[in-house]
């Protein structure tokens, strides 16, 4: 892994104008090049966590701005490097100018999560805690962010750590094995080699299984809502879209534009799924969006079955989904302001179009998603598909291990199985890593980060 | 004017995710607010201008971030009050759910420009100054930065003070002409009544007149590109946009999607001013959009007209800009890649296609937008719509004044318009204010400055 230990700078606060936007400047120059740059009490001699007024001159000797830069010296900072954070006013030329300067007075511009990558390299985050830092910053629900804060406190490199242990005990048994080769401590020792394998296999196997719902809880839970044509699909989209949003819009006003089909119900981020409306057809084309609705149905977490109260067999296009396991199926009765109708048991009548029974639907909604969220009772839920895929490969290489005490290879080859398994954890908290690894990683963070 | 000495806070970077936001609470128990919500060491001894690591608590009692907490101890920072600036992770909910946390804790929201209405209040800024701040966040170019900053550093308020010293002097002037009236020392003072009260009407106009060039500098100098159709207008336009557009886009990569007809030249901004071809026409709708050209080109500070080098009268339409002062014209000769053409004295040669002469244009533009920003050879140049039209009102009511000293007005009378000019001038500065005014002028503050 390549470690510069030059000096970087970046805008760390969002892009765009605002009323302030801060620099970051981290390297063994981060002080002296900003003295370059200050006009007021030098900051050379400041002491650490301290904030100090001054004037920004940029190269053509003009005062850029006026601005606070807060002094975090080595190690205390987020880098662990020598850190300046410059605030000023938050216009795009300032930020630009500012940038330009720093950078004629010895900086680089930083590249994406490489002030991150600095705390990781330093020992300050572990790659595991690192990568949270990112999921953290793109968190867009309490869940998520709560699973993001965990992880970037610790919560999977812990679990990793237990597991890492196991393996390290398993390895000083077979040890003992090669040591006691000819003797009769074998056989039991074997055994606990076995049983110890096997334990550690499944609670890998169980920490992969969490990354259904983790990336579900991270990305928002997938809702289908599927149903006849016009039973009043849409309707209910906008129904359940339309409050939401508008209390989404009045907070923050800006993923409105974004992401159109998503809202937080509860402490989730749920994903609706337009699916088209169902209905026997002989129509080549109409049949293919059918059978996406079917698989969109498939795939979410939650499907909400809409049956038109007015039809003579609501339920009928519902045979559609007999291998669906009905507990992830919401059946809601729609239109049923309209006389006439009725709601069976186990169905909620609501009416999209007056808005009726849809606070119901949300309550049922909210219960159906915690079920899902607590169903794996697990206090670490992965999320990040990096980690899965290591952690799959780590059970392999285990389930490989146990294979071949079962076949009586010998030990030494064995062991081999069971360093893999160990490469294979250590690849998520970075104890082993490749320069392909960190920038596959790094590059998805923001610039400033 | 209403003064609330409540605490306020709101985010004050830019909206969006980023690697950091900082929130900013200002007022009488910032600090106590912020301790509420504050794991880590108390707050409420922390010296003024220093630095503290600590976790924010949200109203669940769970962690939202880790953060750091800058104190500024009133009088000591922006609005003068106890603030606390907090640094967190950028990310949308993070943000959310501190200003949710803040607010349960005791803070309000914060209206658009309350921090700087603040300051305003306590004495730190006078209103242009405060103004300049907006300015100064909106800049887009260095020219414009540049005015904003020294407006901010006070320019036009000196300037204006300048004025309303002339205007006191007159007022005394005028005391002794009413306490001496019967003497003869009344001439001698009128005379330089008179010749004092011109001297500040032509000051101030010539300071209304400096608005013109200020406002084009402030929001981009109209630059019109006329021509007879398929001259090739569009791309000359897109040859001139092309390099810098991408440049911008380089470093910022964000107003590149909001306005599509802007570059900078030089420290200027400028603002191409799309225009129908011209030819003679019958078709009124035609004649509607030529007509709109020539509009175009009345406005604009500087009008590029193309010629096509390949006509056999390339100038001809030129007749239709005659009463266009030619200083502002610059022509050019384009397709002159195509053989057989021939560019005449005071012409620039271009091939809009092949890109040759463009840089030639772009130093005739630079020169000549120099010389429109050098032209007033002012040191203050007015930006301020509100502030240009309170000094029109100004130089009004003294044009008055002179009159009525020319008409043998009685004195009393007269030093009410005296009165009136004065009062017009401190709206400026807001020694004389309304809640209209300022809330006309804060409403259009970022949040959070």
């Amino acid at each position: 892994m390549k470690i510069s230990n030059d000096t970087i700078c970046a805008i760390s606060t969002p892009h765009g104008t605002g009323g302030i936007a801060v620099a970051r400047i981290s390297g063994p120059d981060a002080i002296a090049i900003t003295d370059k740059i200050w006009k007021g009490k030098p900051l050379e001699n400041a002491p650490t966590h301290t904030a100090h007024l001054g004037e920004i001159i940029d190269t053509n000797g003009e005062v850029l701005d006026q601005g606070v830069a807060t002094i975090f010296r080595s190690p205390k900072s987020y880098t662990t490097e020598d850190t300046v954070e410059i605030s000023v006013h938050g216009s795009i030329w300032i930020q630009r100018e500012l940038i330009n300067t720093l950078v004629k007075a010895g900086a680089r511009i930083a590249e994406r999560g490489e002030f991150t990558q600095r705390a990781f390299a330093a020992g300050r985050f572990d790659l595991a805690e690192a990568e949270a830092v990112a999921d953290l910053i793109s968190s867009s629900s309490r869940a998520a962010h709560r699973i993001a804060m965990n992880q970037m406190r610790g919560s999977v490199s812990r679990r990793l750590e237990t597991l890492r242990n196991s393996l390290i005990e398993l390895a000083s048994l077979l040890e003992l094995e090669l040591d006691f080769s000819e003797e009769d401590v074998e056989f039991a020792s074997r055994d606990r080699l076995t049983a110890l394998a096997i334990e550690t296999k499944e609670e890998i196997q169980r920490l992969v299984a969490t990354f259904n719902t983790g990336a579900a809880i991270k990305n928002g839970i997938p809702i289908a809502i599927t149903g006849k044509t016009n039973a009043g699909k849409s309707s209910l989209l906008n129904a359940l879209l339309g409050d939401d949003r508008a209390i989404v819009s009045d907070i923050h006003g800006t993923t409105r534009d974004i992401v159109e089909d998503t809202i937080e119900i509860g402490d989730y981020l749920v994903r609706f799924q337009d699916t088209a409306g169902l209905r026997h057809t002989d129509d080549e084309i109409e049949r293919i969006g059918i059978d996406r609705s079917h698989k969109a149905a498939e795939n979410a977490r939650i499907v909400i079955f809409v049956a038109d109260a007015t039809d003579n067999d609501p339920l009928q296009p519902f045979d559609d989904f007999k291998d669906i396991d009905p507990k992830r199926i919401i059946t809601v009765f729609n239109k049923t302001d309209l006389p006439g109708t009725s709601t069976p048991d186990g169905a909620i009548a609501i009416s999209a179009k007056k808005g009726t029974g849809i606070d119901k639907l949300r309550t049922a909604l909210k219960t159906k998603i915690e079920e899902i969220a607590d169903n794996d009772n697990a206090e670490v839920l992965l999320t990040n598909a990096r980690h899965a895929q290591a952690l799959t490969m780590a059970a392999t290489s285990i389930a490989d291990f146990i294979q071949a005490l079962n076949d009586g290879i010998p030990t030494d080859l064995a062991a081999q199985l069971l360093r893999e398994t160990l490469h294979h954890l250590s690849t998520v908290t970075g104890t082993i890593t490749t320069p392909e690894i960190l920038q596959s990683i790094f590059t998805r963070f923001c610039i400033g980060k």
